[in-house]
C-alpha cells in the first residue's frame, strides 16, 4: 500500500468511530434510561479520546509526509482528500491532550450547574464555571492559533467553519448590523395591519407525526438510510447512511414541529447528498457548520416558509387535523410562519431578528475571549447589546445571558455560523432560482426533484473537495456576503 | 499512579469501549435502518479492532509485570481483578490479529450465505462457508491453545465459560445422556393423559408490552437502567447501567414473547446485581456465559413456569387479555408451559429435550474441531446422532444442521452453555429453596425480593471474583453435576 492508501484506511477507521459516537449520542438523547448517564459520559469520552489519538498519532504525520512528497500520481479528489487530513491532523495535534480533557471536565460541571441556575437566573452560581470554561478556551485558542499561525479566535473558527475568518465576519456582520435596524422596523410596521387567524388545536402528536413522516418522504428523505424520532432538543444526527433527525411535539401547537422536521431534512439531505464514493475520507465530509446551516435554513426559510411550499402543504395539514376555513389556507399559515417580532430568546427568533442575536453574541464572545470582557461585566454587555441591537432590555438573566448552552459547553466560534449560513442559503436560492426554471412553482406542486438536484450538483455532492469560499463563488457567482439576504427579507417583510 | 492504578484505568476505558459497542449492537437490532448495515459493520469491526489492541497493549503486559511483583498492598478484589487482567491479556494476545479479521470476514460472508441457503435447504451453497469457517476455527483453537497450554476445544471453551474443560463436559454430558432418553420417554407418556385447553386469540401487542412491563416491574426491572424493546431475535444486551433487553411479540400467541421476557429479565437481573463499586473493572463482570444462563433459565424454568409462579401471574394475564373459564387458570397455564415434545428446532424445544439438542451439537463440534468430522459428512452424522437421541431424523437441512447461527458466525464452544446453564440453574435453585424459606410461596404472592436477596448474596455480587467452580460450590455445597436438574424434572414431569 502507497502512503496515500494507508492514509486512507487509517481516516476510515476514525470516520467510522465518529459515527459510532454519532450514534451514541443520538441514543442519549432519544433512548438511553437516565441512569445510564454517567456510564454514556465515559463511553463517550474514551471514543472522543480514541478519535483524538488516532487523529494525532505521529504515524500519520510521517504518512502525510510521505504522501505530500509525491502527488502526481492523485486525482483532484485524493488531493483534496490529502489536503483535510494534513489539516485535521494539524488541528489535532494543536491542542494538548490534557487541555481536551480539562475542558471536557469543566464543561460538564459547568453544565450541571447552568441547567439549575438558569432556571431561577442564578448568574452568581454559574459565573465561576463559566469563568473557568473562558480561561481554558482562552487557552486553547492560544495554543490552537499558534500551532496554525492563525489569531486566537480564528483558530477557534477554524474548527466549525475551516477558513473563516474574523476580518470575512466582521465585514459581513457590520454591514448587516448597518441595515437590520431598519429592516425589523419596516417589517414590523408592515405586518401591524395583517390580521393572524388562530389555529385551533389540540393537535393529535400521531397526527403530527404521520404529516411529518408524509412530507419527508415526498420531499425525499431516504428512510432506508435515515430515521425520525423525538427528543428534548430537536437535532439532525447519526452517521453515515443513517442519518437520524429529531423533533418535540406538543399537542397544543403543530407548527414549530412540522417547520422544526423540515429544518432538520434539510441538514438530512445535505448529508444524503455528499458523494458517496467518497464516504468514510475527510473529503466526503460536510464542509463545515456554516455550510451545513445553509442547507437547513435554505429549506425551510427560503423553501418551506415561502407562499408556494405553504400552499402546497396547507390541504395536507387540513386533512391531517381536520381544518377547515380560512385559518387553514395557505396565505394564514404564510402570515403565522413569517411573523417578525423582537424577543429576547435566540432560539424563537424570527429570520428578520435572529441575525441580532447571534451579532450580540459573537461581539461578546470575541470580547470574553481576547479578554476586554470578564465574565462579571457579561449580564450588564449583554444588555447593553440587545439594546443596541434590538431595543429591548432582558428583564432577567434566564432570558439574557444564561439561554444558551453553548459557551456553558465551552462552544466558542459556533455562534457566527447561523447567520453566516443564513445568508449563505440565501445566497444560494438566489443562484437556484436563477438557474433552474420554475423552482417555487414546482415546490408548490409538491415536486422537490429540480431543488435537491440543483444542490447536489452545486453543494451537496462536493463534499469538502472545494473550500467554502471556492464553492460559494462557483455555485453564486460571488463571494459571501448581505445583498441576497436583505433582498430576500425585503421581497417578504416589506 | 501505581502500576495497578493504570491497569484499573485502562481497562475502565477497555470496558467503556465494550459497552459503547453493547449499545451498536442493540441499535443494530432494534433501531437501525437497513441502509446502515454496512458502515454499522465498519464501526463495529473498528470498535473490536481498537478493543484488542487495548487488550493485547504490549504496555498492558509491563504493567501486569510490575502489579503482580508486588500484591501485598492489594486486597482479595484487587487481587481477583489482577488475575483476570492477565487472564485477559493472554486471551488476547494468544490470537494473531489477522486471524481475528479473517475470521470476522468469513463470518459475514457465510451469514449472508447462510440466510438465503437455509431457506431451501441448500447445504451445497453453505458448505465451502462452513468449511472456511471450521479451518479457520481451527486455527485459532490450536493458536490459543499453545498459548495458554489447553487443549485447542478447550482453549475455545475460555472464551465463555473460563475455566470450563473438555473432561468436566464430558463427565456431565455422559451422565445426562444415559438418563435423558428414559426422561423423555416418561414425560411424554405421563402428559399423554393430560387434557390442554387452547388459549384463544388474537392478543393485541399493546397489550402483550403492558403485561410485560408490569411483571418486569414487579419482578425488580430497575428501569431507570433499563428498558424492553423489539427485535427479530430476542436478547439482553447494552451495556453497564444500562440493560437493555428485548423481545417479539405476535398477536395470535402471547405465552412464548411473555416467557422470553421472563428469560431475558433473569438475564437482565445479574447484571444489575453485579458489584456496583467494581463496575468497569474485569472482576466487576458477569462470569462466563455458562452463569449467565443459568441466571436466565433458573428465573424463566425454575420459577416462572412453575405452577407458583403461573398462579400469581393467571389473573394478570386474564385481566390483560379479557380471559375468562377454565384455559385461562394457572394449572392450565402450567400445562401449556410444560409440555414435552420431541422436535428439531432447537430454540423450540421444552427444558426435558433441551439437552439433547446441545449435546448432539456438543459431539458434533468436537469432532469438527478435532477433524475426524469433515462438513461433507456433518448432516449425515446429524440425523444419526439426533436419531440416537430423540429417535427422529430431521425431513431437511434448514430443520438439521442449518438451523443455527452458532456455526455460521465461528461460534464453537458456545453450545455447551445453555445445558450447563441449565443445571447450574437446578442446583442453585435447590440450594436457594433450602435456605431460604418460603421462596415459592412467596414468588405467588408476586414477592421477588428473598429470590434476589439470594441471588445477590450467592452470585451476582460476587461479580468474577470467585471461579465458576468455587461459587458453585460455596453456593450449593458441591461442584456442578446433574442431579438437582434430574431431581427437578422429575418432580415437574413425572
Amino acid at each position: 500500500m502507497t502512503a496515500y492508501q494507508q492514509l486512507e484506511s487509517h481516516f476510515k477507521r476514525l470516520n467510522s468511530l465518529r459515527g459510532a459516537a454519532g450514534i451514541l449520542h443520538w441514543d442519549h438523547a432519544v433512548m438511553m434510561p437516565p441512569g445510564a448517564a454517567s456510564a454514556r459520559g465515559e463511553q463517550l469520552a474514551t471514543l472522543d479520546l480514541l478519535a483524538h489519538q488516532m487523529a494525532s498519532d505521529p504515524h500519520v504525520g510521517d504518512l502525510l509526509d510521505r504522501a505530500e512528497r509525491d502527488t502526481s500520481s492523485l486525482d483532484e479528489w485524493e488531493r483534496a482528500n490529502l489536503y483535510h487530513m494534513r489539516r485535521l491532523y494539524k488541528e489535532a495535534n494543536a491542542i494538548p491532550e490534557e487541555l481536551v480533557e480539562v475542558k471536557a471536565r469543566a464543561a460538564v460541571a459547568s453544565e450541571v450547574c447552568w441547567r439549575v441556575a438558569r432556571e431561577t437566573s442564578d448568574f452568581a452560581s454559574w459565573a465561576p464555571h463559566l469563568e473557568e470554561i473562558v480561561k481554558i478556551v482562552r487557552e486553547i485558542a492560544a495554543a490552537k492559533g499558534e500551532a496554525l499561525a492563525l489569531s486566537p479566535y480564528d483558530a477557534l473558527l477554524e474548527a466549525f467553519d475551516p477558513g473563516m475568518r474574523v476580518s470575512t465576519i466582521d465585514r459581513i456582520f457590520g454591514e448587516l448590523s448597518g441595515v437590520l435596524p431598519g429592516l425589523i422596523q419596516a417589517a414590523i410596521d408592515k405586518q401591524g395591519s395583517r390580521k393572524l387567524l388562530p389555529l385551533e388545536g389540540p393537535f393529535p402528536i400521531d397526527k403530527q407525526r404521520s404529516l411529518a413522516l408524509a412530507l419527508m418522504k415526498q420531499i425525499g428523505f431516504d428512510f432506508n438510510r435515515g430515521r425520525l424520532d423525538v427528543s428534548a432538543h430537536p437535532f439532525c444526527g447519526g452517521g453515515l447512511d443513517d442519518i437520524r433527525i429529531t423533533t418535540k411535539y406538543t399537542e397544543s401547537d403543530f407548527a414549530s414541529a412540522l417547520m422544526g422536521v423540515l429544518h432538520e431534512t434539510g441538514h438530512a439531505m445535505y448529508e444524503f447528498g455528499l458523494p458517496e464514493e467518497w464516504a468514510w475520507q475527510p473529503v466526503g465530509d460536510a464542509l463545515g457548520m456554516t455550510l451545513h446551516e445553509s442547507q437547513s435554513l435554505l429549506f425551510e426559510m427560503q423553501v418551506c416558509r415561502s407562499p408556494e411550499f405553504l400552499g402546497y402543504v396547507a390541504p395536507l395539514i387540513q386533512s391531517a387535523f381536520n381544518g377547515k376555513g380560512p385559518a387553514w389556507e395557505g396565505d394564514n399559515l404564510y402570515h403565522h410562519y413569517t411573523r417578525v417580532e423582537r424577543g429576547f430568546i435566540r432560539i424563537d427568533a424570527d429570520e428578520v431578528t435572529y441575525p441580532a442575536h447571534v451579532i450580540l453574541r459573537y461581539r461578546l464572545e470575541r470580547r470574553l475571549i481576547d479578554g476586554t470582557l470578564s465574565v462579571r461585566e457579561l449580564p450588564e454587555a449583554w444588555s447593553d447589546e440587545l439594546e443596541s441591537l434590538l431595543g429591548i432590555r432582558p428583564p432577567d438573566h434566564k432570558r439574557g445571558c444564561m439561554q444558551d448552552i453553548h459557551w456553558s459547553d465551552g462552544s466558542f466560534g459556533y455562534f457566527p455560523v447561523y447567520t453566516l449560513g443564513a445568508l449563505l442559503a440565501a445566497q444560494l436560492f438566489e443562484a437556484a432560482k436563477a438557474t433552474v426554471p420554475h423552482l417555487l412553482e414546482e415546490v408548490q406542486r409538491g415536486n422537490f426533484v429540480p431543488l435537491f438536484t440543483w444542490l447536489r450538483d452545486q453543494v451537496h455532492g462536493h463534499g469538502s473537495r472545494l473550500s467554502s469560499e471556492e464553492l460559494t463563488k462557483r455555485a453564486t457567482g460571488r463571494p459571501l456576503g448581505i445583498g441576497s439576504w436583505t433582498a430576500h427579507i425585503k421581497k417578504r417583510y416589506l
